[in-house]
């Protein structure tokens, strides 16, 4: 059993009810217990959102020398935090960034990400379905 | 009777007290009486303040499908907070961003605010006034 | 009795037929006509619009020595005036800087403005209510 | 069965030769036998790489309007080929872009795209891992 | 007797932890030990450290009208946070900006420090005796 | 009979005195000429030009409802004018932006042009020939 | 007669096809024969298309020296190609650069041309007229 | 004897009464009597002022192909006209630039001239005394 | 015997033709001739030009593993092609790039280049003599 | 009488001899003769040349609290010197920053000078007359 | 005993005379005595200033492979030399920067240092404490 | 008998000593040796070394009208110096420029000469025998 965090950043605690047309219309608890039925017999998944910076750090120091796999959505804080991306070098287990829209069809201050250059990889622009690739990539 | 919450971002708690040439000398709180005895009649004025980005995001949540209006001063946090323009994007409540001191003859970085393009309008540079504008632009 | 002045710049003579998405259908006149009588007991409201930045500035020194207050929309030239920038600075009448449409949600050209760091305060996005709550922020 | 394409773009033939300790050892040909065996249920595998912009570009034309997916790792090109991304756009087959190695920890002016605004996803900085994501997200 | 207060910033709980080869095997705990030993005849020295941005200004606020000196180490908010540097600005004590690796040889992004204009004097590069010697520099 | 506006811009009344060796011999009264003989069985083709910002946006406004064209030769404005570009917008007779040099040869400050994004089409480069080649455009 | 040689660049030969709300539903080989048959008193009108940046300046090259005017829409290779560039500044036949869609009301990284300071003339945003005004322009 | 003409730009008719901290309490009238006085026997001295950029580049035309010299303060249209450098390239009168004020001093914007240039000299700082070494230098 | 491959890119095969004044008025045949004539005894010299960036990858990538030295004159993919850089990186044969005229005296963009990173050294202006100093310095 | 000292920085040595189609045929020795002779009543005139920033910095030292007026071309220093502009603002002496050539008509590097914000004034583009001008500004 | 030498660069000679509201009224001298007395026991405390870059450096090459550390005030230098900063990798004494004044409370071009990336650290803004303070650190 | 004059710029004194790892362990005066017994009976060949930005000035313009060739690395002065430039502007021997270490492969500020295009050609990468590639040029 692979034991995996699912971290979402700020706003988040909202989708399904936040710009539908961007982020589409199902909230994420029905999402997480879908992948934890799904990956029931190799994968023990947590779940953790926060809009507080500091929080997010918290549970990444927290988690981040126990957990085979952490999968990260920082949101808005993606483009504006180098304190996460330090607590992302500074944890032993693997990072994976992950995010739902496109963020290269976006503004440009969303192209710029301080987290993708301390994290293991990157999957962009899936929707909901880029957490399962995220598991997909460490299982 | 319009319901408008007020929120202050970082360092405002000081208002009277910190760099008073650039704020001036009087607290916020005898501002609020003042407005909340003023426009008792028509509105039903509440206030938050906090220094942390993820308070001010969860105030914005909890309030922003239910009040009439908002007017936000975010401080500090009006020059670098991608989460906070995400989550007046995110709610339903029309958000009004206020100065007290004209931001544009500061420093270059204050020229810019990341939450201006989210908001309904922007009221700067009329001290303490500037809340009493955006309340009459609401009501 | 304060005397104030409105002073719109280029293009703002089309209001109602400009653009309709972004300036709304209704000319200025209009409004103007609702604003002195709003307030024809306290503030005697005069009008100029051009095309010209030489003759707004002509306007700005010919009444900036003897009105109580300027209300100046100067549309696309305060993006690139620096001559009514000094103009405003030159003269004694405090200057409110206002605009109908959310100029921080369009073309990244009209975010500056040279006239910001130059006048008393700026009230952006509230359509032709803007004007409305600039003449609050005198009387 | 989904029809399934994979364009490598220059200097990818070399792979298992080229910079190992960027891409590692093994060639692409030894990956794309253990791909088209472990989804031979699902998915018809074809594969093409071409050194030439241009011939990336014809392929693109003549297989996007038939083609279920397309998988696109276009090298160097990512970050100098507008003429592809429009290809992209052009055509009626979704892509993913992907790419082998973290680019975001790597020259700067490997970090930006102009294939991204184009692609459905991007995937970046599995190993060869990628491509099999990358099926994921189409099947 | 002066009373300093030292602040440490996101991820500095991890000192010691954290990238070895940057920040030393040190835990910052034992050099406080050491720190007030060594002074204690005249400091009485104090100790925060906090992943939240807002916590930092929230202290700074509470110490920052009664502390002789305090010694701030924002980590990566150094490079990011108007607010911290608003909350310095906003207190009587002076402020010392330090820093335990030479920041200037790391990446660009941390060569920049929004903190620097707004503190007494900066101290950088001397691993952990950057605090002593910010000590130093107050009594 | 097509109704059909040229505007020349600043500076161009001086043609075929100023720098020759960029702009030609030839005045454009002459050319003017050719143009309404060579056009006079499909075309009505009048004329302005002004020095001043200004005195051409009252010309765009008081044509720009009733002419079948305007073709626009807004010199040195092209590069500096955002009201000019507004007042293309604001009207419904289509614009053709003309220029007789290749401003693509000259200066850097030359390669922008604020008025491009809101014309029809753009014609650059052809001598005095631009002109003609707009007409044809039109009918 | 003059011989006159169009020369389409990468993706137009999708036209009509690709992205039809900016390029329209038209084919190029329509317009073609239109055009020859338009022309055909006067003009020798020969097509040439490629999706590749090397057999557009082979192209050049080899009719460059006898033909009397070329017609180039180099499509995406317009903002990126240097050497497209060279090869129109090394031939003796004049070339007119044309663009379908008006290149200023797209993307920025479309609004420089490479090859416009190499041209004789610029013809932009006219869709497929574009073409016939080029030939007007050499005849 | 040789005819000097000044022309002065925008808001330079407020002199003695705008910023006189920057600009001085002497108003330009008493000045030209000056220098009219002091050089009568070589020079005929004429003056020109306008807030209108247009007008400036009349009278540049008007009197810049009879004129000995043209002394220019142009004022705030020195940063942002392009129009009167082109104007002053197309004239045969040689300009001389002049400032009252140590430009580079002030705000950035003002340290960039688009007319120094085109004219033949600058003089820049020397208060009221700029014009006449202007007019020293034609004599 | 040392086997040396002269590659020279676009336009290249103009040489004596285009632009004489930058280039001269000698052909690369001639030269080519007399360099494997002064060399025959210690260099066996061959020689390809292409106009096709990835036909010079190609040759890159086919002669890259045996020869012993790569004389590169990359013309105007110098400055625009990464795909050309990471082929060099790609290979085992040192490469040394050459250019004929001195590239920076000439325009801003041809200061750039891509590929001096990636080779053994660099040999810029000494006309067609900087061929003979690459081969110098290989041998 | 008047004590001045002229300065002249590196390779002004050599006027008269570098680039006369820039600089003129002239040396400076005369030039300094007859500026001798014609001041001789009032101006007690020294000259100093160096091509070393140092010891122009020296001389300021010495001569710059004695001295009346300085002078200064600091000929390329102008543009890299921030050592020179710290020993301007540290003397006590007023400095004339002059230039022979019209600096804003060379390469872009050449349109900044760190001294102007440091000068009493600037007088640029009159040839060796430029030295006269700055004489007359000071008497 | 630890050999320390004090290496101080432009303008530093004028300390106490120079801009006394930026660097004090203290002359070095002084503060040289005092800090040879107070560390007597254990340092040899030398001394060089110089306003020539060059003779910096071969100070810093006579010095550094046999002193035990440098402390160097660069001055204006520290903006604008690579060459010392190359000094400074070339030797093996480790070199301490130090600054008199908060540099980053300045102009913008003195917020980067070029030495900072070289040296073992920096202290900024202590006044004359800051030399002490380096002191201090090699001890 | 060829007249040729090495000069050596800053830090280069320590050949051999600085920095191993990027200019080798060899001395210059070695090479300068080899060079002179290699090249005797063709050139006669002089050197000089400074860290003087002035003196390799005073050198170019002492030796610069009689030498026939001049080979200079001017170190860092590469990067900064526009004086240097200049005086290879100023003077009649062709200047060929060089660099032992590939700059191109260094930080970003190595990127840029201010010498180059005022040079005849540039040798960049080759090691110690950049030098003997120069001499090769002239003979």
């Amino acid at each position: 059993m692979k034991e995996i965090l699912i971290i979402n950043g700020p706003n988040l605690n909202l989708l399904g009810k936040r710009e539908p047309e961007v982020y589409g219309h199902v909230g994420f608890e029905s999402l997480l217990k879908d992948l934890q039925e799904k990956y029931k017999e190799s994968v023990e998944l947590s779940y953790f959102q926060s809009n507080h910076e500091g929080a997010i750090i918290d549970m990444l120091h927290s988690s981040g020398f126990s957990k085979d796999g952490i999968i990260l959505n920082a949101g808005a804080y993606t483009h504006t935090s180098v304190a996460i991306a330090d607590a992302i070098k500074a944890i032993d287990t693997p990072v994976i960034e992950v995010h739902i829209s496109n963020t290269f069809q976006r503004e440009s201050f969303r192209h710029h990400s301080f987290l993708s250059p301390a994290v293991k990889g990157v999957i962009v622009g899936f929707g909901l379905d880029s957490y399962r690739l995220a598991i997909e990539s460490i299982i």
